[in-house]
């Protein structure tokens, strides 16, 4: 199912791709110190509708080119777009810069909708260009370490997983903590156990804004049993970044904010065996060794940036490719119907 | 509709009730325990079917009449049993008990069903007798600090709670891990919010089992909106017992197992305001001082305990009688419901 | 120089030695819990000049005989004496106990000078007793765990380690903090290097009572420049007991109180290496794993009460012998003169 | 004693001082990010000897001139000069740099010894100059606080405090741990009590270099008993930065890495009552509430470099003044000494 974005881009490969960003907000600035220090790549125009924004990029960008629209930005000489705007605009957006022959990184959620992804998605194989979503915990080391772990089946059989990620602030006023905050859970749990969910139940609860949810429980439901819950808020007393990951032969935890080892490998388990004097089942518990190993020190957001600008240097797709924005665009799409009818939603086997 | 238990026992009361305890074996010594040490009456008997434990029990306390049945024990000259043993056994011991004329402390859950647990209110108002289970989490502390501010206004209007009570092992043969775990946080939930849930939701997977669930996720629908959510797990590599609750005003965490403090009231929130010049929503959080508030040492079994005592003696209803324990299982079969067909299931406002 | 104690007892051999306890306050219970626990010895006779506690005591231990004074319980029929009385009374009752030819465990400190201490051991020599003092952490898994990485090299060359054990409460009026509690650390780090220190610095403080210190810093200088830094205070906001080892290859982190793995094991470090072009010395850290072993939960007490009744029942010496004790005390004795000089004092190489 | 550096500068003060730093390695890249952010000077050169570091400064800051030598940029046109070069260098740099008539910031230690720095405030004196030292930790809002709390008597009387100041890295060639991390504490220490210790203690080792302790243990005599213990180390498995202070009434941990509030103030203490019946001394705990203050996020060296522009554009001196330097250095002095001679040293009550 995670099928390779088919063959992208024959236009002569641009070596030194000229990338622009449209939108210096919250996250747009941490996009634009990463793409300034990537030596493979020219970072050459910012674009933000709001002055002051604007102004203060020109500050820390004084050789960038400025643009009070992205409009404008777009039909500059650019080779790539980044685009850091509210998740409403993504499409528009980014379709605009896949017509206007740009390669295209959006944060997540690529779209609002899977038709919207899809169409996107249409629109970078006509053009031949790469479409990417910042999916960043797919290019976290912890993240990658536990996928390993998974691989080579040092957790046994996955029973299932939790992840909580929650705080304090960061309230949207367009879209709901589901849309803003779960499509980072939900990309680390399809890049984990790569396949789709086959079911999706959610409960939320809206208590700032009568109309969107401020906090939402999610469960997602694997094939096999394996299940994984997610719980996103912006209405916490602590931030927590916090994944527990449940198997037959041991189990993670995984603290993206641990200031000693973000992850821990417990050699724990139950195993169930039959009593032979009375046939029923016991269970026995191990417990062992707790290892934290260490991890590269890299920024997950540095090796995203990277990936794009290889990506279109090398005609190849990233790994957060558009179908792996779909795909998390299907589970928050069932899970908003879940959401809103209380009941367990199936999703069809075709992404 | 948290009424109290109607009048019980017209007897001559008892002053010094004489106490017996069926079932020896995880949690009864914890009883036992503290029976012996409460002076308002006399710990004097002790039945369990395994000799094993009985003779573990008679070397503890020497004085103590042992019996290897329930049986035998009911037939005892007592005033009070205490029930301690697997929960599919509660009902029908709890039965012949208060049929026998004794008051009733019955172990979490109550019963296994709504009709059994009302068979068993039928039965001790029938008898006057007391009728209790053991909610211990309601004489906890922390828990009535919680309560008192949630009373006093303190947290502002209360949002939601979440709850998580996660370990690894006592797996149980009988029953999942909704009946075995979430009575704690389903009774913590009732006794702070004074009201049923009108909805339940309910997720989980059975993995060492293949009928069982190791784990379940939990969601508590109340009037205006309030959510409680629970997870809860025999097959986790940590132990944790933790509930956030999410006011408008104020925000609470309690860890049931923090060395330094288990209560932190946090003096955050986000204040919704509309913003004059544009009309739209904004939202400003503020975030102040944390106190972790000192709280009393007292055991909450104890506190338990006593109360079961003093309601004996007082010919009043324990805190946790009889209506609280229906309470706490119609919830739990809701979830049982929930949990087997995957849609939320509504509570009629009749308990 | 940690020299066995020489041959013991040549009398027969109780095969299940009768013993008695005098003390019955704060550490006492702890000693009687464990001795009534093991089978392989009698736990017959408590002695407190107290009422109070020793009806306390009669209460818990039905069978056992009381006594109103140490020397009443000395006259009975025993074989063992266990001593758990204000410090400054352990010479005193010791003696008396080997003179009336029991065998001996003493709380710690032995004795309040090392002639005392020496005087005990010529006593039980004499009498071929068993002398033991109760530095029950020498029977703690996790120091013994960490003795053998230290045995085993895992360390590489141990280079310093400090100590803290600090807390509110369990304020003496005899005796000062260092004499209190720093017995604890002291047998530790001694039993962990194997050799005595050659000098002693120490500074401590005095705010409670004008005569004993509240708060002791302590230094105790190795062979090749090992340092051992021990921190112990009855003021201090929190409970800490928490040792560190740096070792040139391997560090290590014993947390007593840490719920989830008292022992850390850092793969950390420091190489010193040579700039081949400036010929400078140049520092490279190695950061790798952290392993937190799974250590058995055995109770440290009961280990330490064993070994007492198994060398009774052996005719050896126990691990905590009164040498062991002599060594301690004698570190105390200079740790005070350090006290009260504020110069570091120089050890004797013989004991 | 802590007397204010007399009277500054009577040419005219520069409104907008131009700035030069000398050094661009470790912490120079922080001293240039915060002068470049401040409104009310012109950041404007930077010299270090090494060229790639003075091509990675010219990277960041575009506009600023770049020097190779220092002399070079203390001969260029600037109001200030700051020095953030190895301790060893820093008494010449500044010397040169107010013989040129500049203004000086440097970081800490202000010099080696006593000498050089009496030396300094002489200079700055004779040319009307500010001489500051980095002291960042007295700009720390949570030092602040708790000096706030103190003078409010908040804590009662004082009675000791301790800090632990220990990482693995920044191992120095050129000084000893005593000399490159315990500065920041002692700083904090006269700071917060405001006068000088008596006498000084001090314990170190040396593993990696035959020359330069590695780990020290410094106790500093106060006036009325106070005591103030720090512990500093390059060699640590751990990166601590905490300090606990206990008074007569109160008691306060600050953990300067600490994620949800660094400053905790315990209401605990030990209250010494006389019994009545028996005249002996008695102790009585109490233990309440802890609270966590809300404590403003302010960059403590953002302060810290605003107090030195300010200083120089009011012509009066900053907080961390020569005078300041110089008593640490002081200190610094008596612990070196203490170190080398393993006695406790007095300092002579002129500064």
């Amino acid at each position: 199912m995670m099928n390779a974005q088919s063959s992208v881009t024959r236009d002569p490969l641009p070596t030194r791709p000229r990338v622009g960003l449209v939108g210096f907000g919250y996250w747009g600035p941490n996009l634009a110190r990463n793409f300034q220090a990537i030596p493979d790549c020219e970072f050459v125009a910012i674009a933000d509708a709001d002055p002051m924004r604007l102004a203060k990029a020109g500050e820390l960008y004084r050789h960038v080119q400025l643009y009070p629209t992205a409009e404008a930005l777009m039909a500059a000489d650019l080779d790539a777009v980044v685009i850091a705007t509210p998740a409403r605009t993504h499409y528009a957006l980014a379709l605009a810069a896949l017509e206007a022959g740009k390669h295209v990184l959006v944060e997540k959620p690529l779209a609002m909708s899977s038709a919207e992804a899809q169409a996107l998605i249409a629109a970078a194989a006509a053009r031949q260009r790469v479409l990417m979503v910042g999916h960043v915990f797919e290019y976290n080391p912890a993240v990658r370490y536990i996928k390993d772990l998974l691989t080579a089946g040092v957790l046994g059989e996955l029973y299932y997983l939790y992840s909580r990620r929650v705080n304090l602030g960061r309230v949207q006023n367009d879209i709901n903590a589901l849309w803003s905050i779960a499509p980072h859970d939900i990309s680390v749990c399809l890049y984990l156990l790569e396949q789709m969910p086959v079911a999706v139940s959610a409960q939320g609860a809206r208590y700032l804004n009568g109309t969107l949810e401020d906090v939402v429980f999610l469960t997602l439901h694997f094939p096999n049993g394996v299940l994984a819950h997610i719980h996103v808020s912006w209405l916490d007393p602590s931030k927590v970044r916090h994944m527990t990951l449940v198997g037959s032969r041991k189990m993670v935890s995984y603290d993206d904010l641990a200031d000693e080892g973000k992850v821990k490998i417990y050699d724990k388990g139950v195993i169930r065996t039959t009593d032979p004097q009375y046939g029923e089942y016991q269970y026995r518990l191990h417990s062992g060794d707790i290892t934290i190993p260490k991890l590269p020190l890299t920024e997950p957001l540095r090796v995203e940036c990277e990936d794009f600008i290889t990506a279109i240097r090398e005609g190849r797709p990233p790994l957060a490719d558009g179908h792996d924005g779909l795909r998390v665009v299907a589970v928050l799409e069932a899970a908003q119907r879940a959401l809103e009818c209380g009941e367990t939603v199936s999703m069809s086997p075709a992404e």
